[in-house]
């Protein structure tokens, strides 16, 4: 059977990307989610001329015929209405982020300033006309396009949600996902294993992975029976828009997906990718289901959901995403099969760069070396050598 | 007044960083959590010599004294007590995650035989003793240390804690955090604004960078009036760790936060920070509460947050986080105030280089510049001119 190169597996899982709609959430439980509408700016911004030093505001024109001294009139407060000046040679106090008070077109600071019984004097030969005055409609004008849809929301943008008042926002509708482990092997994490048993750990990592795209991922644990998994699966079809399964995708006796997802009407798209770790890759479809079956080992299984589900993720939702990390070699490093290998590299920054460094790890089953590396140096499948100082494309995962 | 540097300014920050305790968490809730104990690995990893390919086992020796052909004497499947190969010259079924079966001390995978009549042809002519056999303890002996304390934890982390049985993990406690707007220009984000007032935003834009550090903050608005900020900020030093102010820390009649908090007792660590925008943050202390009180435009906000909160945060919870990420000034720039300018940048990867572009903002106020750019490249106080091609640290915050 001839492999699917990754830059193939990757084109086919994006081309089966879905769609899970709109919905509308509270502002504040918005970070981390796809924006699904363009926002605009409601009003002028600043929504006023807005004094942006505290001191005081004149007229320029008063200081230009070259008065120093002003009377000072009143005090225009932040979040008070527009004061007029009434006569121009006087001044008004005026805070930062209040309003421009009317007859008046330029701010002194207070360190520029000095007062004394109710006269402030200016320390200054020369004022620009509008200085420290922020005007109206510079920023944005109302009508504005503030935001983007598709816009991936990071704390700026809910700020500009709360400054346009918008409290409900409409954001893609996250996929339903189930992540299925399979294994005569795996007993759950508060079990004591027996010697030939090791706990089930992949489904969680999953899920933890899934949770930084906000995802709330549910799990389940099926044993390596033919009829059970046919019944259940057919079940998850029905129930889910994306089943993510770990195990099972091998050349094993007990290796069921495959067959089990064929006689269930699923539509193999790609099986076995030219890659290390997680060679026996499985993906298919149904309908607008789409099942992403990993092969079983920690690793595998990990490298696997960042390089593939996110990217299609990415895709449903609308988001105009390329993983365009980049990190420099920094060492020679020679890996013989003709497959693109996930090597697992430390990161560091030096000089404006990102260096990696390989992780010797044990084969793909090692999981402990997660923990120890940051990330996945990608080495293409066309070349043994890799030299010092070449840069690859880099899959962080912390 | 001698403004502080924003080196020192960080340094008093971080010198004041406190000590949350440590709570017990389920795993699956500690993604971005720190962790406060080490993991150990609670047996061997692999705990038995496992089979890492699906094919058969067989004793080297026999393949090695000429053999090639081996009856095959049964399956040991993965999840399966070891089985025992009775007759040497015979082989067994073995399949990937399963126990190397007795008597056996090689594996050859389904690829490389032939299998006709229960007995199984090797296509080979050497192997190798332990071939495709992961030794039992090879990854980590019983005992060693998997994950250090003060690890952020992510998802890597999240599978070790399953494998090792680690249901319950022990993490850093959180600061409770209170964020504070002032200033009667503000009305709520479901209000419509008056002509002269402006909605709320910074105390969520605040929220939602310490969603990203896993703090639920709370919020509360404050009008300008010296009593009942006096009575409100009493109250709060009373219920939490740390109190976040946006606003009133400046020169302006209304000002009144730091008069405020001297009142209260609150020793004022500094005021006013060699920076732009920002330069009016107020950091003060009292007993084992610290007191951020940032000037209240909207982007002086949200870099202060990031750059003061997050490093006192790091520290307050054991973590060993320094933000060394640099970016490559991607044109010349000039900046003339002897002050440490926090430029809004666009980010772009390439050549395994980050680039940072300048976005042209309106001054500090311009929250919806936030929105165009992904970071801050900091550049520092003792320089007006910048050239393209030099690196900068840089605050990303997407």
């Amino acid at each position: 059977m001839s492999l699917t190169t990754v830059k193939k597996a990757v084109e086919i899982v994006v081309n089966n990307s879905g769609n899970f709609g709109i919905e509308e959430v509270d502002f504040l439980n918005t970070l981390g989610r796809v924006l699904k509408e363009n926002i605009f700016a409601d009003r002028d911004f600043p929504p006023f001329d807005r004094v942006s030093m505290d001191g005081i505001a004149i007229s320029a024109e008063a200081f230009n015929s070259g008065q120093r001294t002003f009377k000072i009139e009143g005090i225009q407060a932040a979040g008070s209405a527009q004061l007029t000046l009434q006569n121009p040679a006087n001044c008004m106090e005026a805070m930062t982020g209040a309003v421009l008070p009317k007859n008046t077109d330029a701010a002194i600071q207070y360190e520029l300033l000095t007062i004394e019984n109710g006269i402030a004097k200016v320390n200054l030969e020369e004022i620009k006309k509008f200085q420290n005055i922020h005007l109206k409609g510079t920023d944005k004008k109302q009508g504005d396009l503030l935001i983007k849809e598709n816009t991936l929301i990071s704390p700026a943008e809910i700020g500009i949600f709360a400054t346009v008042g918008k409290t409900a926002v409409n954001v893609a509708k996250q996929p339903k996902v189930m992540i299925v482990s399979t294994g005569n092997e795996l007993v759950e994490v508060d079990e004591n294993p027996a010697d030939h048993q090791i706990r089930r750990s992949n489904v969680f990592t999953m899920v933890s992975l899934l949770e930084k795209l906000q995802i709330k991922a549910e799990t389940l644990h099926i044993l390596d029976d033919k009829d059970v998994l046919l019944t259940k699966i057919e079940s998850l079809l029905n129930n889910f828009d994306v089943l993510i399964f770990s195990g099972a995708v091998s050349k094993g006796k007990f290796d069921f997906i495959p067959e089990v997802l064929d006689q269930l009407g699923v539509k193999k798209l790609f099986h076995q990718v030219k890659q290390r770790p997680g060679k026996p890759f499985w993906f298919g479809k149904i309908n607008n289901k789409v099942i992403f079956a990993f092969p079983g080992n920690p690793v595998s299984t990990f490298v696997n959901c960042i390089k593939y589900f996110y990217p299609w993720y990415y895709k449903s939702v609308g988001l105009n995403f390329e993983n365009k990390q980049q990190a420099v070699l920094s060492e020679d490093f020679y890996f013989k099969p003709e497959m693109t290998y996930f090597l697992q590299v430390k990161l560091n920054q030096m000089d404006g760069k990102l260096w990696a460094t390989p992780i010797s790890g044990k084969g793909s089953g090692d999981l402990a070396n997660l923990a120890d590396a940051d990330a996945f140096l990608e080495l293409p499948d066309n070349r043994s050598n890799f030299t010092k100082g070449e840069v690859f494309p880099v899959i962080i995962y912390r």
